[in-house]
């Protein structure tokens, strides 16, 4: 098991491996080949930034069935998604700011994975093959828009506001998706704590389906969906997604 | 009102202007700063690529008059839009490819803005300082699934798969767009011919509206949507969008 984070020092972008809190930098490619460049950091001493650079963040809807029961909704036939998009990227420890545009913005603590090589149609069973490793994220929403237009419902633009797809610290590698629990932290009070073995579609079926649809490239985040205990935020809320095996990505909302 | 594109010349990206059918190459930044190289190339002698490498395609839904009526689709309140996913941009004159996903592959004739300078917020009295040109483009659309989950419209889906977003040849600096004209011809016969004056939200309410939601970058590109006419095609299928002013993007399905 490996933590890869990449970082800015020193106003230099750089990425490497955490090993407690010690980063160990590399060089080369992050998805492919690196080598260490001896140089060893510490955390405090970095400007954490998102740990890839996706050229496409791909988002679940309606994929765990505690979520979809309480809200009454069927099981979808196929995985249901919707984009966010690159302004929204935001790096760990930076502020969720509130869309000019009124309504109640939510947090959504999801499992993200980030796809390690360009894959297309790719069968679940050489799904995994394609995937490098997994993030946390949150899933900002400007809820209240979504359905304010009888005739078009606006995913894209209630998920794609300014700093509202944080996602790291780190890519782990090495972890079996299934054994994961995604736990999210209101002001430090734990509102959403579920096991990722609860989703509709696993990791499997999501890249699989997804990369016969869209070619994906190393890099590419697919967030997987939230489940129960999704609540609004607050000017000042601090909200934490906290994955054991991955880490804790903090933000505050401002 | 130049006109400019991007291209391939012997493996090596480059930039320029065209005059006739000739390409003026330039260095430097296409949105910024930038001089000519002196080298003078034929259309013939390169590939042409899109003319910009956005952050983001923004797509809308419901913008003409004449479609919306035809429709019978209330007048929305504000722009509704979806993303158009990177892994669908595709060149000039490359061809269109059917998605392993039923359906029907329908082609839209579109008026495509280019950003010209990161904007956030912009009023509509300055959106046009941020706009660096037009362009033509095909919203490919694989319109059988948008609703056939019935509690989840699936418009990025539809119209993200790999190839469903050509743009180009050129971007067109200098044109009131009010005055423009989108044609968009299937083997040669005309099936779309409309004015860009029939907009619900002309070219500055866009980018001031899309612009208060998500930061806009150099290059990135807006589609204002499509009015009637919209078809479908088949194997072999040649579709062409002309806008007189800016020139025609010509793609195959295949």
């Amino acid at each position: 098991m490996q933590r890869w984070l990449r970082f800015n020092h020193a106003g230099k972008l750089g990425f490497g491996t955490l090993e407690g809190d010690r980063i160990h930098e590399r060089h080369g490619d992050m998805f492919g080949s690196s080598e260490p460049t001896g140089t060893v950091l510490s955390l405090s001493d970095v400007r954490l930034l998102t740990p890839s650079a996706p050229t496409k963040v791909i988002a679940l809807w309606n994929n765990f069935h505690a979520l979809g029961d309480k809200m009454s909704l069927a099981p979808p036939e196929e995985p249901l998604y919707f984009l966010k998009s690159p302004n929204s990227y935001l790096d760990p420890d930076e502020e969720i700011r509130k869309p000019a545009c009124e309504g109640k913005v939510v947090f959504e603590g999801e499992l993200g994975i980030v796809i390690g090589k360009t894959c297309s149609a790719v069968p679940e069973a050489q799904a995994l093959d394609h995937v490098f490793g997994y993030t946390c994220a949150n899933d900002v929403t400007l809820n209240d828009i979504i359905n304010r237009d009888p005739a078009f419902a606006q995913w894209v633009r209630a998920k794609s506001f300014d700093t509202f797809c944080p996602f790291g610290p780190v890519v782990a590698t090495g972890l079996d998706p299934a054994t994961l629990t995604v736990k999210t932290l209101l002001n430090g009070d734990v509102r959403q704590d579920y096991p990722i073995s609860d989703m509709r579609f696993s990791v499997e079926q999501l890249v699989s389906a997804i990369s016969a649809d869209m070619t994906l490239y190393a890099g590419d985040v697919i967030l997987c969906g939230t489940s129960i205990g999704v609540g609004s935020m607050k000017p000042g809320s601090l909200v934490e997604v906290e994955i054991a095996g991955i880490g804790k990505l903090s933000n505050r909302f401002v």
